[in-house]
């Protein structure tokens, strides 16, 4: 199963050299991972911030550029479940600008309590959902 | 009284006309506000969020931009109260690269209770300070 | 004539307080500007990057908030010319969540040739497509 | 040799958890990364604009957090190189709070020409900079 999520290249987030600030990406990539939540079910405002819920710290990413991406460029992040282990799990990303990919990453999060900072195990339900969009991490 | 913080302007904040996206500016007063209020004598930490501390609300703002700001540029901004009303007061702002005045706000404040959204009196202690800060509408 | 640009708020745009961070208003507003013009038949890329074109500097911004916005609430920014000079206008942006009043600005831009800093006078086509998308000040 | 940039953070660039949102790590190492060079002799403005100047693009980056920083936390980002090669170089940085370690990060350059996007050698005096810099990749 795939996820895509599309993101309008903001004037702000360009910077002197007329392209995407390469520290924009994160930002950009959490942006689409609340839309892949709520893709699989999970209204965003809740999962984050109910007592009973699921939130998550991220506590790794690794991120290669392959080219520019300039203002009012239309962004097309590809969203999918690249590891799922006890507490933590791993989401690829992967960017593409009309059919060139510009950016992809690779980010490591770990499941806490809302409002604490120590790690529990995944919910059972978030689990189901990360494994349905699960691909090989070979892929 | 004046008091007067001191930005270096990051890579990131500049775009693609080469000078600081003129949407920084209300983040590089809030960070000035900051600093005004430690040199007050209120630790920020302890004055935005103790339970029997003092938080506000920004209800309004005014700029104007006088000239161009660049990478790298020293941006000294003067702080002081221009206003202090019951449960609201007002900084104003004046942002200058090298004694060339770049950019200039006027920022209103509503007093509120950590963790709430309903106005207060400002706390005695914060008027005495505020007072102190005080320059007359007109200068 | 109305022009309404939808934003969803994303996570990192909240702060502590757990609403948008006030200085992210500008941006958003500038975004809107960009659908704004994209609206009226000028390609943003073409409009402000291309020798012949038509750049703008801002000038001036009035905000006032009215009410919270949080993570992931969708926010319907309507855009109007508000006034137009000779090498100046102003746009109008009122945000609203769900019809609930947000923030407002008003904004003041001055005409600049791409790659300038001196102002000229707005070109004609760009001047038309402002005239059509005007309303009153006192609306 | 080593290096240390400090950065107060801000109140905009804390989120809803009451942290740093991750992906303001990535600006903050940037910051760094000109006040290196700075420390090195190369003014940023030059060195990044001049048209005899020397450029670079960031190609990859991997990042580990270690645990949180809050508002008004000063943070402590040490700088060295850690590879240099024809046109690409990579740089460290760890970043601590008083002395706890809170994230680090192993950013990856490449050389190229101001205003182009093409890889060029990196120049003597910046290699023979970045080799003063140098530590041992196993540190």
């Amino acid at each position: 199963m795939s996820f895509t999520h599309s993101i309008r290249v903001r004037y702000a987030e360009c910077d002197q050299q007329g392209v995407v600030f390469h520290g924009h990406w994160l930002g950009y990539f959490d942006d689409a991972c609340t839309r892949f939540f709520a893709s699989l079910g999970f209204d965003a405002k809740e999962l984050f911030t109910s007592p009973d819920g699921f939130d998550m710290m991220i506590v790794g990413a690794e991120l290669r550029w392959h080219g520019p991406v300039g203002f009012d460029d239309t962004v097309a992040i590809e969203v999918a479940c690249a590891r799922i282990g006890t507490a933590s799990f791993a989401l690829r990303y992967e960017a593409s600008v009309e059919g060139r990919a510009v950016c992809d990453g690779l980010v490591t999060y770990v499941s806490v309590a809302p409002g604490e900072k120590r790690s529990q195990p995944i919910p059972d339900d978030v689990r189901a959902a990360l494994a349905s969009a699960q691909v090989s991490e070979n892929a």
